[in-house]
């Protein structure tokens, strides 16, 4: 057995059983093991944005670590974008990344670069690998350390040597550390505050947006009459008819600092305070109203479920009835026609979710009404971007798709931002993957022109235009995943978009809709 | 003036006057500036890649760095492979990356990341500019390491209150520091060495093989028989009739053992002793023959130009005739027919190539007879992927063209690495460049079966055979171009071929042929 057999097993054992994939010559032993073993489901990505976002979203939906696979120190640079937005997301992930043989380095060849250096500011645990001998528990505790609650980005650097001599060693799985505690001042104080009678809001995220987490927050909601409020940005937050329903902080400032103004207690609960996802002049960047108290229910990396529980406990609101989302019929959207506009797509959307889709929205502007339109729908998952990194909705539909192979995937796309990432319509097209990717072809990077209004520049002059503009040319999507061997569609009238997209939803494999508006 | 302006404007003061980028909110003031003051052409990426390659080759073909402009760490990330070609390839480079306000860092939104820690291992210099009054030194000498001989990765962090803030003061271009200098005595050594008659080669890379380095080079084998060699991967070689010839160090590591077995005396020009790209069990990573004697004439960050006149002195070379190429006629195409191999690519290439081209070439196993075969053909210009992430064909050739409008660009790009940086077609459509890409579409990672044998494995199993293949789905770069607005051809019979090429050559704007084989 070599080291990279010694890494494949360590990695099965330790309940990896997905590695996303785009390998180099230094990675080739881990390669064979690979195929010699068989215990590994490997998935090319022909960028690594892709497999690293693809890795993101699979931990989302299963809670448990993929591997990537990555050649170097650039590699892993092509995916580096998705790793941040993946520790934002704080998702168990593991990253494999190859390196020379410990004995080349010295020489300075051309892939030679500081890898420690590259992956270090966007993982929570690095090991370099020394010898084939280290392989077994170095891996191991990579996979424990990624397993760390909520999750946690675990980089392991292999050396060519390391991988090809021989070794005896395979890693036994290691369990993970535990959350950090919960302090149960912290819990008295918070239930203190919301039987007093002030305007409290849960500011949420993390594990208790999805599953029993969400059912508990809606007891403490219905035992206090607290606002639920997710963050901007969140990894999973199941929803729809029969669930509890929480809203998000609005993206655009103003509209955010709105949202919060009246609250006089904000506690925290797998989030940080709410704060700008940019700074702008002569505007705060704590959302929190001036005065409001705010209080750590439970910091994300506390078990903000124990947490939940806890507090259930001391407010007696073991036997509140959460609020549920009732069913509402889909919008009747037979009568459309004429141009598309963003209200249009979230009408034509909603009229056709399925039940259990898995919806990843990085719709961006266009976007805006997709989440509260689709409250009432049947009960589905939604995905974002958590680090603000774009080029995330088409990697993501590759890891969700492969995590769930029961479920649709919908790509909520806007055009800008899944030009970063276009190659993973060919991993789509590869694995055959239920996926329907629906592009906002908007022809613009059309945030920014709202962005340099937020900043306090009024006028846009042909360098801005330039610059936000995606019409010279135009993108023509159908082409593009033609391409890359996935069947597509374009619609450019409302008449036509709710077919589209029922037809769509109704094959096998994946498909695109360029919506151009 | 705010700091966004004393930022545009010492940028181009210092010369700086094209820029690269795909901005983001955080940059907003820079693109406000940059469109009033109208000092520095802008040319939109829609991935980061794209413009730090571009800005590679813009440097590689000018002298002078090119600015790129980068959203927050992220934004880098994803540029980071072509910086880190870039830095290996020793080209000035001004890399401006936007950054949170810098009050607002401390709220951890989520962009924020450790931008130090991510451009630092690419990097040579990296500045933070703290207030607008420092934005205006701090960029001067940025470009000032930038220009440092032979040219340096400068990384300026310019926080959004920095350009927002006022400020009165724009930063006084600085001259870069010298070159260092070349040591008399290792002339002395190396002209000694070459007078003793044993057999030498000169291992070359840099500014002495193009331009008056290349003369140079050539007097000094003229007058001593010494063999001039470039290194495997160089920035830059200007060849063709007329010129003197410089082979390179074959890839293929036995071939490369080979090529120096005989060689008694390595003399270093620009260049680093001979190493592999990577280790192979069992095989050395330094490939000079044992015993040889290695002498560094001038390395990388010292002047080899003035090494060489330094040398020519000693060998009293100043009146040697270089040896230059002859022109010899293109091949005789017309009777092609069949199936396409890589070695009718390569006649087809010959057979039309214009004088004064500039050959972009990520060729990888496509290619390897291409540089032989192009020996005496008109002169033209070859670039090479110098730090061994792939992805840079397409980009470099934005920057090439970009640089020298006059000029016809040819990009040989093989499949599996032109789809890192597909994105790069769009931008030469928006530009309107004269670029001729050449699609090897052999529908595979072609270089990682020959590796996978290298590194000591002999079986290639499901799991290699998915991870080496493009095949499935095939991917139609027809389509894909026209995507991105490129118009296209296929062409997979040898007749059909020089054809193609001779037609795509004679059109303005770019053309991509996909050559099936």
């Amino acid at each position: 057995m070599n080291g990279a057999e010694s890494l494949v097993r360590t990695l099965a054992d330790s309940g990896v059983d997905v590695c996303f994939a785009n390998p180099g010559t230094s990675e080739m032993h881990f390669v064979a093991a690979l195929d010699r073993l068989d215990l590994i489901y490997c998935v090319l990505a022909l960028q690594e944005n892709v497999a690293t976002g693809a890795a993101d979203a699979y931990a989302r939906m299963t809670g448990q670590p993929a591997a990537t696979l990555l050649h170097l120190g650039p590699g892993f640079g092509n995916g580096l974008a998705n790793v941040h937005n993946a520790k934002k997301a704080r998702v168990p992930m593991v990253n494999i990344v190859g390196e020379h043989a410990t004995y080349h380095i010295e020489y300075d060849a051309p892939l030679t670069s500081d890898i420690q250096g590259i992956v270090g500011p966007v993982s929570d645990y690095v090991v370099t690998t020394k010898t084939a001998e280290d392989v077994g528990a170095d891996t191991a505790k990579a996979v424990a350390k990624a397993k760390t609650w909520p999750g946690k980005i675990a980089t392991l650097i292999l050396p060519a040597d390391a991988a090809w001599n021989e070794t005896s060693y395979v890693g036994v799985p290691l369990l993970a550390d535990p959350p950090e505690k919960v302090i149960p001042a912290d819990v008295e104080a918070v239930a203190k505050a919301l039987k007093s009678g002030k305007k409290a809001v849960m500011f949420m995220s993390g594990a208790v947006l999805y599953g029993e987490g969400l059912e508990k927050a809606g007891k403490v909601a219905a035992a206090t009459g607290a606002t639920l409020l997710a963050q901007t940005s969140n990894r999973r937050i199941d929803r729809g008819a029969g669930r509890v329903a929480v809203n998000k902080l609005p993206y655009p400032i103003d509209h955010a600092l709105e949202t919060l103004k009246d609250y006089e207690v904000v506690i925290l609960l797998g989030a940080n305070e709410p704060v700008g996802f940019f700074a702008y002049p002569n505007k705060p960047s704590r959302l929190s109203p001036d005065g409001a108290e705010i209080l750590n229910l439970a910091g994300p990396n506390q078990n903000t479920l124990e947490a939940l529980d806890m507090l259930i406990d001391a407010l007696g609101a073991q036997d509140a009835e959460p609020e549920l989302v009732e069913a509402e019929p889909a919008p009747d959207v037979s009568g459309l026609s004429g141009p598309i506009t963003p209200e249009i797509i979230s009408l034509a959307f909603r009229a056709n979710m399925p039940a259990d889709a898995i919806v990843v929205d990085e719709s961006i502007t266009t976007g805006r009404a997709f989440f509260p339109d689709s409250r009432a729908a049947p009960p589905h998952t939604w995905l974002q971007n958590t680090g603000g990194a774009i080029g995330v909705g088409m990697p993501y539909a590759v890891g969700a798709a492969m995590a769930c192979p029961d479920r649709r995937v919908i790509v909520l796309q806007s055009d800008g931002s899944g030009m970063y990432c276009n190659q993973a319509l060919w991993t789509m097209a590869r694995e055959g993957l239920d996926v329907t990717v629906l592009i906002f072809s908007n022809r613009a990077y059309r945030i920014l022109e709202g962005e340099m209004k937020g900043v306090g520049v009024d006028k846009m002059g042909h360098v801005a235009e330039g610059l936000f503009g995606l019409n010279q040319p135009e993108i023509d999507w159908v082409s593009l995943a033609k391409g890359m061997g996935v069947e597509a569609t374009r619609v450019d009238d409302a008449a036509d978009l709710s077919p589209a997209i029922a037809d769509a939803l109704s094959r096998e494999g994946p498909y695109l809709i360029e919506i151009v508006f």
